[in-house]
Order: C-alpha cells, then sequence, then structure tokens
C-alpha cells in the first residue's frame, strides 16, 4: 500500500478492489440482495461459482432450493467448486450432497438476553447467505474502515464456494440449561430430542460433547468450513463461546446415488444402505420432521410446528482403536462387519448392493445389529467424516469417525440402533465413543427475510 | 463373501480381485518390480496413476525424476489425482510442488539393534514405493491370508495416487538419545543440523516435539496422506513408536510459479517469495546440501557425503491467536504485516510480486524482519500448514501455522532468521511456537535396489 493511498482507502474502500488483476466491474450482488463486489471479484476469480452468484442477484430471484428433498443441480461432485443454494423449505447440509471436508463446532450461549440471542442468529443468516455463496462476511471484502476489525478475515479470498453448507442446531442447553429456562423456551423443547440414555462402554468426556448451538460447515476446501466457522464464532463474540469443534478430513457417506462408497478407517466402505438426496420418500418418512411430531413421553414436549421441515441431529466422536484393529486377521475383520473388505458385499453376496441375508451374518456383525431390518425398517441418514487429531500420548494415532446421523425423532432411531450396537456389536472391541451431543436442527431459511430459527423464537 | 468361496479365497487371493467390474486383467507390476494386481485394478479403477504404475513396471526401467530440482510433469494441480515418481537424486516432497493435504508424523526409535533399524527403513522404502505410486501395501488388495492381519489396512482402497509424497528425515535422537551412541552414528550428526537455541517467546511443549525420525506425507486427498502415516506406523510396530503427530487440512505456501499465492489464518497471503521448484540455482544454493557442507562448529561434525543431496527441515507448531488477531484493525494487521491484506502488495507497492521496499515497511514488520535481503539473501523453501485441532479450553479454536521449511544448513537459515523475528516481529502479540523440531533430510531413493538412509547406514 502506498502511503499515499491510505486516506483515500479510509474513505473509499472500493478502491482496493481496483488493484484485481481481471475485476469484474459490474457489481455483483450477493444472495441478500446487497450490492457488493464479491472477493472473487475483487482477486479476479471468476468462473462458475461468480456466475452463479450474478444469476441469483437478479433482483428478488434468489434462488430457491424448491423443496430441498431431491439433489439439487448444483453441488454435485463433478462441480465441487459451485455454491449449494442457502435458501430453502430445508436447511443445505442434510439431504444435499455429501462435501468431501466438514468443520463443526457446538457453542455456549453465554448472554441470557433473548434479544441478543435473536440478533446472533438474524445476523449468522445474514453472514451464511454471504459465505455460503462464496462472497466475505459483511459489504465489500473486508468491510468497514481500515481503523476498525475487517467484517471478514479474509483466509477464504479467492477461494470458491466449494459448495460449503451451514447447518445450524438447537441443543437442550437452548431450552433448559442447570434448570433455568433463561430464554422462555423450555415448553418447547422437542420430545424427539431426548437426552440420550448412558450407553454400556461410552466414555463420554464433557468437554467434547454438548452444547447449546451447533453449525456444521462442510466444504470440498477445508479452508473454507474453517473460515465459516471462525467468521460466525467472532460474530458471536460476547453471546457465544465455542465448546468444542472438530475437524474432519473425509467423508465416510454417501448421498448421491452412484458415487463411489467411500471407506472409513477401518478400511471398509461405509453407508452402503444410506438414504440418498434423491430417496424422497425415505427423507420424508424418516428424516423431516413435520408439524405432528413431536408430541410424547420424553425429556420435552414441544416440537411441533417450529420444527416442521427440520430434522434432529446425533453426532458422537467415536475414537477407534487403529493400532489393535490393524493386529486383526483379514476373517476376523470382515466376520465383525458382516461384509467382505474389498468390494464391500454382504456375506453370501457378490457385489456390494446386493441386499444383505442379515441371518448368514454373525449375530454380532456391525451391519447386522445396524440394519435397518433389525429396526422395524428405521433409517437414519448418516453424514459422518473420519478424523485424526494427533497421538494420544502412548504412541497411537488419536483417529476415528466423527459419526453424524439426521432422523426424524432420535427416540426412534438413533436410541433403539445404539442400545442395539452397545450391548452386542463385536466391533466394540475396537472402538470407544468419547463426545456425545444431540440438536433439534430448525426448518430451513426461506428467504432473505427469514433467519435461523424465526419459528422457534419470533 | 460367500461361505463355499472361503477355502478358495484361503488358497489363491487374487479371486478376489475377479470381482472389479471393470478389472484390467494385465498384471501390473509395481514401482518395486513385484507383479501385483494395484488397488484400483482391483476395484476397476483406471487412469493416470495405474497408466503410470504400468509404464514404470517396464523391467527396469523405472521413472527416476532426473536431478529433481525442476518441476516434473506429473505432480501439477491440474492433474492432481497423478502419481509424484518417488525415485530420484532428491526426496520427492520438498522441490516438488505443494500438495494440499499434510499428515505429518515424527517417531521415536524404540529398538536399540542397528539391523532392525536398518530393516525398517528398507520395509518403509518399499512401502512408500508402493503407496505413492497408487498401490497397497504388500502384494495384492491385502496380501497375506485371511488368518493373517491384512499387509494394507484398506482405507485407501480405490483412491488415486493424489500426488503423494513421503520424505523421510533423521533426527538428533537418531544419531545419540540421552548421552547413548545406540547404533554408532554419532559422529555422522551434520553440523548443520544443530540443536535450536531457545528464541525468546518460545512455548514448547515436548509432547509436540522433537523425534528420531519423520515421515512428512503430503497428498491432495488426506485420506491417502492419513493411510500412509498409519501404515508405516503399524509396519514399524515394535520398532517405532508415535511421538507426535500434526494434520495439516491447507497449504500456506505454494512452489509452483503462477500458481495463486494461499493464504495462513491470518488471511494474508503467504510464501509470495518462495523458492519455486523452477528455480534450479536457488535450490542447489539454498536447500540441497552437498558433499562439502557438514563441517565446522555446532551440535555434530558429520554430514558430508552421506548428506549430499539431502536438506535439512526445521518443524514447528505456531498457534495463532485468532480471536485477538480478528479484532485487530485491518490497518494494524497490514502494518505488521508489512503488506495489503487484498493484494498482498509490500507497503508502497500495487502488485504482490512486485519487489518489496522493505525500509518503508515499520522495522517491526513481519515481511521486513523475515525477507532475505535483511539475512544476507538467505532463502528457505517453506511447506507449510495450516491446522485446526478443535479448541482450547476456554472457548477458542486451536488453530495456528504449521511452518515446515527446508534448507541448506539450519545454522545459517532458520536460526538467524527466526533470532530476528522472535526479537522484534510485531506478530509475536498474535503468535506462540509450542512445537519444534530439526530434522536431517537424506538423499533421494535412487532406484528399487536402495533405501531411505543407505547412504548413512550401509
Amino acid at each position: 500500500m502506498a502511503p499515499g493511498e491510505s486516506t483515500e482507502r479510509g474513505t473509499d474502500r472500493d478502491n482496493t478492489a481496483e488493484r484485481g488483476t481481471d475485476r469484474d466491474d459490474t457489481a455483483v450482488r450477493d444472495a441478500a440482495g446487497t450490492p457488493a463486489p464479491s472477493r472473487r471479484a475483487l482477486l479476479g476469480w471468476g468462473g462458475a461459482g461468480l456466475a452463479l452468484g450474478a444469476a441469483a442477484a437478479g433482483g428478488a430471484a434468489v434462488a430457491l432450493r424448491g423443496d430441498g428433498g431431491g439433489g439439487d443441480a448444483t453441488g454435485t461432485a463433478a462441480d465441487s467448486g459451485a455454491a449449494v443454494p442457502f435458501h430453502g423449505r430445508h436447511q443445505a447440509g442434510i439431504a444435499t450432497p455429501v462435501q468431501d471436508r466438514l468443520h463443526f463446532a457446538a457453542f455456549d450461549v453465554t448472554t441470557g438476553d433473548r434479544a441478543e440471542l435473536v440478533q446472533l442468529l438474524k445476523d449468522w443468516t445474514r453472514a451464511a447467505e454471504r459465505m455460503t455463496a462464496g462472497h466475505a462476511v459483511g459489504d465489500g471484502a473486508y468491510g468497514g474502515l481500515p481503523e476498525a476489525p475487517p467484517d471478514d478475515t479474509g483466509e477464504a479470498l479467492g477461494l470458491k464456494p466449494s459448495r460449503l453448507t451451514l447447518t445450524v442446531g438447537f441443543g437442550p442447553g437452548l431450552f433448559t440449561k442447570d434448570g433455568e429456562d433463561r430464554f422462555g423456551l423450555a415448553r418447547h423443547r422437542p420430545a424427539a430430542l431426548p437426552d440420550l440414555p448412558r450407553f454400556p462402554g461410552d466414555n463420554l468426556d464433557p468437554a467434547r460433547g454438548g452444547g447449546d448451538l451447533c453449525v456444521q460447515a462442510c466444504a470440498d476446501d477445508p479452508q473454507v468450513a474453517v473460515h465459516a466457522i471462525r467468521n460466525l464464532a467472532r460474530i458471536g463474540f460476547g453471546k457465544v463461546a465455542v465448546r468444542w469443534s472438530q475437524l474432519g478430513f473425509g467423508k465416510t457417506s454417501s448421498t448421491t446415488p452412484g458415487a463411489q462408497t467411500p471407506r472409513n478407517l477401518f478400511g471398509f466402505k461405509d453407508g452402503t444402505s444410506n438414504i440418498a438426496v434423491t430417496e424422497t420418500d425415505a427423507l420424508d418418512r424418516y428424516v423431516w420432521a413435520t408439524a405432528k411430531d413431536g408430541s410424547g413421553s420424553g425429556s420435552g414436549t414441544g416440537g411441533g410446528e417450529w420444527m416442521a421441515d427440520g430434522s434432529y441431529l446425533v453426532a458422537r466422536r467415536i475414537s477407534m482403536r487403529i493400532e489393535s484393529w490393524d493386529r486383526t486377521s483379514l476373517q476376523e475383520q470382515e466376520d465383525i462387519f458382516g461384509r467382505d473388505k474389498g468390494e464391500g458385499a454382504a456375506v453370501g453376496k457378490a457385489h456390494e448392493h446386493d441386499k444383505p441375508n442379515l441371518k448368514a451374518m454373525l449375530p454380532t456383525a456391525h451391519v447386522r445389529l445396524a440394519h435397518p431390518d433389525s429396526h422395524h425398517g428405521v433409517r437414519m441418514l448418516r453424514r459422518g467424516y473420519s478424523f485424526t487429531d494427533g497421538t494420544d500420548g502412548l504412541g497411537r494415532l488419536d483417529a476415528g469417525l466423527f459419526f453424524l446421523a439426521y432422523q426424524r425423532d432420535i427416540r426412534d432411531a438413533f436410541i433403539p440402533v445404539q442400545r442395539s450396537l452397545a450391548r452386542s456389536d463385536a466391533l466394540n472391541e475396537y472402538i470407544q465413543h468419547v463426545g456425545s451431543a444431540v440438536f433439534a436442527i430448525p426448518p430451513g431459511v426461506r428467504d432473505k427475510d427469514d433467519w435461523w430459527g424465526r419459528t422457534l423464537l419470533s
């Protein structure tokens, strides 16, 4: 920066943008309709993401994801730089194709002021609209004046939208905390969001579980996901504090029909029978909550209308005893899973997608115990990621699966399945659940006047 | 797997391979010349990596990287699934284009037997030849019998080579440990591999530093990098134990001319004046050790011939005070770096690659203090990565830069530069060095009869 430039830049931040070598001088409107140079325009980056941003900017015609149940045209693996529409009936990041990388954060709400909480959720919504479209937070590249902290932290400047999705959830502590009804929300806690029972074998670290709010950031570029969580945390300074966070380096479940099934760190294909984004009926039956859901016994009695088109998330940090597993014979590994390692075919079958014969597997086989046919057909949409967080101090890799599953009612899905697994799964010798959290995932943000949590808090 | 198949598979593991939908029935030889179905052939995956594997298999004509100083034809960002040749005068992973992701591991050698150490390095070399070419470890997909643990852990089956490079280094503890000359190597410790002095501000965690051996695994797919470290650790069971490891989710330095300069987590472009893989003269002058190097004062007096064509690596885990930085004004951020945030231009300049006028920067500016012109022109090849490892227990993201720099002599490069930075860098208010290690990087593995460390240990 030339010394002589500083005054000008103080009065007209857009001068900075002129430095781009290939700047599109057309003002690009962001998803919120605010005219602003995009972070890519600033740096002379063009391409699909920018074109999409410009298309979405044509007045009020903000791209909507329709009912959000089907796969959208963008967001395929073939176009991993593109933007996934933020607005829709359901939040993106559930029934949209799984991206390669994850940064997940759980927050404690530190303010007790309901109006501050509402403002935070509105601020987060506006920031999420911009970031998922590939823009920086705020107006311009950084926003504000040189004398002020930038509105955006900058490390995603020049990067593509990378299919970023941001998905917000509400933990039990938002409804009541330490017996206190801070925000007048206690009566709205859904019965479908129970506290989880203690399962046999659980070794839960409170510092890796719980949380009043969560944000799941998924993207094909991890820097884009990390940037999003960091900027939301920054916007929430003084109102929320990060309680725990988890980086996932590789997806373990695909929701895209025909895509190669990813492998978990035990080397097995994971998520073969996962709900695909095209299975609209299954999504309606097993994933999306309706206005009629939410009654009955449980930790809460609310839910119902405010959760219509939402879902429920269970997050579990599952540590894998990698070194022990790696000294187990191939035969035993395959017996434990109930599938063969190479192809992923169930016992007695030739191909991965052949319907399993559960009775041909050992009674303790993981696939047999977890299969919908063992649970009255109930299914979950899994969106887990592998993690590696250094070593455990004993020369072993601290690695495993960060399990994420979306469902219509936790009482009907995760709890019975995990009861069965915790009791009998042969895999338990090699895994340990060390973190746990549950969240109610509110419906999608419909348009630029809507905000995360409006149906609960307005 | 059909029950009836089990006997056959026990006697002829290749039957498994028949399940592939698109199997190339030509036996593919791996880089080590052993006939074996590749992991991609097994799963019906073809493409560039396989073709390269087949080409490399034509008898003794294993692809060599020439002198390794120039950019090789493979390994460009445009072809991120391809294989980077493993054999060469220099190890790959230094002057080859920087990949997107990192898994770095430091090991303690737990055996005191020199022959076991030599065998480990030979086993690692053979495994690295296979993995960098996109094959599984061992013969076949898993190798061995169903009654035995698989030779490969399997989670990279079906994935492309992803430009995987594996780079091995020898820490001070390999030469002497607790005053003991375990392997008869004490006299070979290079003078260019000193113990680092304690720098002002260092807050080093011994659990995140040191190590007798290191492996730097870089790849465009993190699952491929994690798989490689995990399999080397598994092969080393009983001889080495992982001391610490670090995942890097995003590169912060490019070594490819004309590529977009990545941004660090402070939002600034990092590595603008890094040594590019095409700068053969600079590599020879500042990165590659020669047979004449290694004498003089320091912690060692060896080096010399065994280190010819090798290099020296300094690894530092640098924690960033993200939240404090994000509340700092844009002007102050730019003053601290000495570059503007958007373009990355030095103070008083218009473009990122304009030659900086150091005197126009504050005396405490990071770029001014670190610039080669402030250090008699000495340069390092930086290959650092951003990391995020959850939270620090105080609601702050545990994030930063895992700094990796290759140099011809640590006494002439890292130490004087870091002395200057530790004393005066304005950035010190926002960073802390929390992990540290140094390694001698031996020369490359020349061919399939060569092995990592031969020049030192044979």
